[in-house]
Parts: structure tokens; C-alpha cells; sequence
């Protein structure tokens, strides 16, 4: 079992965070993972997507080449990116930020990751984590208790209760979700 | 031009944080970035190695198979991956964690990071910026003016003034060897 995710936005989204606390919460769930960064010398705000391939197995080729899920934090992060997703493979973009979406054989999740961390967070930069929060909850990457390990180690210190807080509202807007559908 | 640099330690030591840092200043100088972190189940306490490739071009193969520079701030650190440091390549080693050195062609600087940290800084876990300081003294993967900026941005909130006294003793601390030798 081999997962691909990538994480995509613009420079100062927190993309790089999110990419590691994912990494980290996959390693607390006794996984292997590889965690990458490409940056680009368009990315000075900070990288614009990061990858984390979760297995069972040791993981030979850290490059992910078929996305099981995007995150699209952004429209142009979601036009750049959404070749690499998989036939039958999740989308999960921002609704304010993604107004196009994509055309093709995915699942499609246009969700109000911004709008909730501005709403219900207070803080419109902690939707980097009301994103992996949702992810969580419709895709089950990882557990819910390593996710929340995760991010009180990682968080800047003295914002834990802020991005847990984050992190409860994205797995709420997932949940949500599912009750209309 | 490519240039591998592979941080590695042990769990708690930094490690993920200096090679975010490490990457940030190189795009800061313009260059082609892949930061990589590869995570086994063992790495509960954070991930143990670190890999920064940078090029002035585009970089096609994410993985470091031939490393320029090794940081190692253990002795298992040091053993597991001197196999992969090109001949000719460097290879930077606490003193304090790594007793045995490897014999072969190499440059070896087995340099005192974590006692640096403990005493010129007061936080041996700054020992991770000490590192970086001195690997950009030694071998200049990156310019010191980006260094400062990268590590003013990363550092976790409030630590920053005693992060750049860090760098700046990882400087010293190489400028001091190359002025004895």
C-alpha cells in the first residue's frame, strides 16, 4: 500500500508545515514516509506544494507520480498540479481561492478550508490545518489521534490550541459534508 | 551544477528544521530547490536525516545518491550514511557524538556543534544551527546573508535572536579551524 499525497498553494499558506505534520502524524501511525519539498526560485514566500508518500513498505522512489489526493489551495496551484492525480483520485480545493474545477475522473471535494479557519478559527493562515483535517476525515490517510499528536508537536509555540482548534473545524466540515450528500 | 547535502542525527536533534532552513536560503540565492525527509517507523522523536539537493537547474531525480556533504551529529548518524559521501566529498561531525571516524577519502571537520551550542548559545539544541553556520562557512552551498534571513523566518517565535547566535557560533567555529590549519 503505497499513498500519494500532494500539498499545493502559494508561498506563505503554511504548505510546508502541513506537509510535515502529515509526515509526522504517518510515522506515529507506525508507517514510512517520505516527505519532499520542491521549491522553485518563484517560491520565495516559502515552497508551494509539498509531498508525503506514506507505506506499509520501505519507499524506494520518493517522487510521487499518481496522486491519491491534491489539495488546491489556490487556482493556479490547481491547474499546475491536477495531471499528476490518478484516475478515481480526490481533490479537495479551496472554494474561494478554486473557482475552475477541473474536469476528469476525480472525486471532487470544493470545500471553504480559507473561509473556515477566517470564521471559525479566527485566523485565515491556520487553513493549511482545517485542510489537513479535512483530508483526514474523508480520506483516512492517518488516525485522527496521530494527527492531533502531530500537530501539537509542530505547531509554533503557543498557537497549539489555535491549530487544534483548526484542525477540529476541518474534520467538522468534512463530516458536514457527508450528512448532505 | 548539483549539490547533495545530507543532514542526518537523531530524533529531537533539529534535524527537519535545518534542512527547511538549508533550503530556503538556497532558493533566497536563486537556485533550484528538492528538500527531502525520509522517515522510518523508528523516527518517532522527528525524522533522523535530511536530504537538500540544489541546482541551477531544474532537478529531475529528488533523491541524493551521491552526496557532496554530510552533516552527522551521531555516531550511528555517521556509519549508516558515510557510505553514500562521494569520494573527495565533506563530511562535518560532532565531536562529542562521534568518537570513531570514518577512513577514506574524504575532508573530515569533526567539529564540537553541540558543546558550541551549549556554551557559546546556552541551548544545546541549537546545535542543528551551529551545523548550518558551519557547513556554510566550510563549503558555501549557500550565501550567509540568505542563511540569516532563512533562520530569522523559521525560527519558532521568540527564538530567533538566539538562532542567529547560533549561525553566527557555527561560523566562528569553522573560521577558527581553517585559521589554525
Amino acid at each position: 500500500m503505497r499513498y500519494e499525497i500532494r500539498l499545493s498553494g502559494e508561498g506563505g499558506q503554511g504548505i510546508v508545515l502541513a506537509g510535515i505534520i502529515l509526515a509526522e502524524a504517518a510515522i506515529e501511525d507506525g508507517k514510512n514516509v517520505v516527505q519532499t519539498q520542491a521549491y522553485g526560485p518563484e517560491s520565495r514566500g516559502g515552497a508551494t506544494k509539498s509531498e508525503v508518500i506514506i507505506s506499509d513498505e520501505e519507499i524506494d522512489y520518493p517522487k510521487a507520480t499518481r496522486l491519491d489526493l491534491l489539495l488546491a489551495l489556490t487556482q493556479e496551484a490547481c491547474d499546475k498540479h491536477r495531471h499528476d492525480l490518478k484516475e478515481g483520485g480526490i481533490l479537495v480545493a479551496d472554494a474561494s481561492r478554486v473557482l475552475t474545477l477541473p474536469q476528469g475522473g476525480w472525486v471532487v471535494y470544493r470545500l471553504p478550508l480559507l473561509e473556515t479557519a477566517r470564521e471559525k478559527v479566527g485566523r485565515g493562515v491556520a487553513a493549511n490545518i482545517v485542510a489537513l483535517g479535512a483530508i483526514a476525515a474523508l480520506a483516512k490517510p492517518v488516525s485522527r489521534e496521530a494527527l492531533e499528536k502531530a500537530v501539537g508537536r509542530r505547531a509554533p509555540r503557543g498557537t497549539e490550541a489555535l491549530n487544534l482548534k483548526a484542525l477540529d473545524a476541518g474534520y467538522e466540515l468534512a463530516d458536514s459534508l457527508r450528512q448532505t450528500a
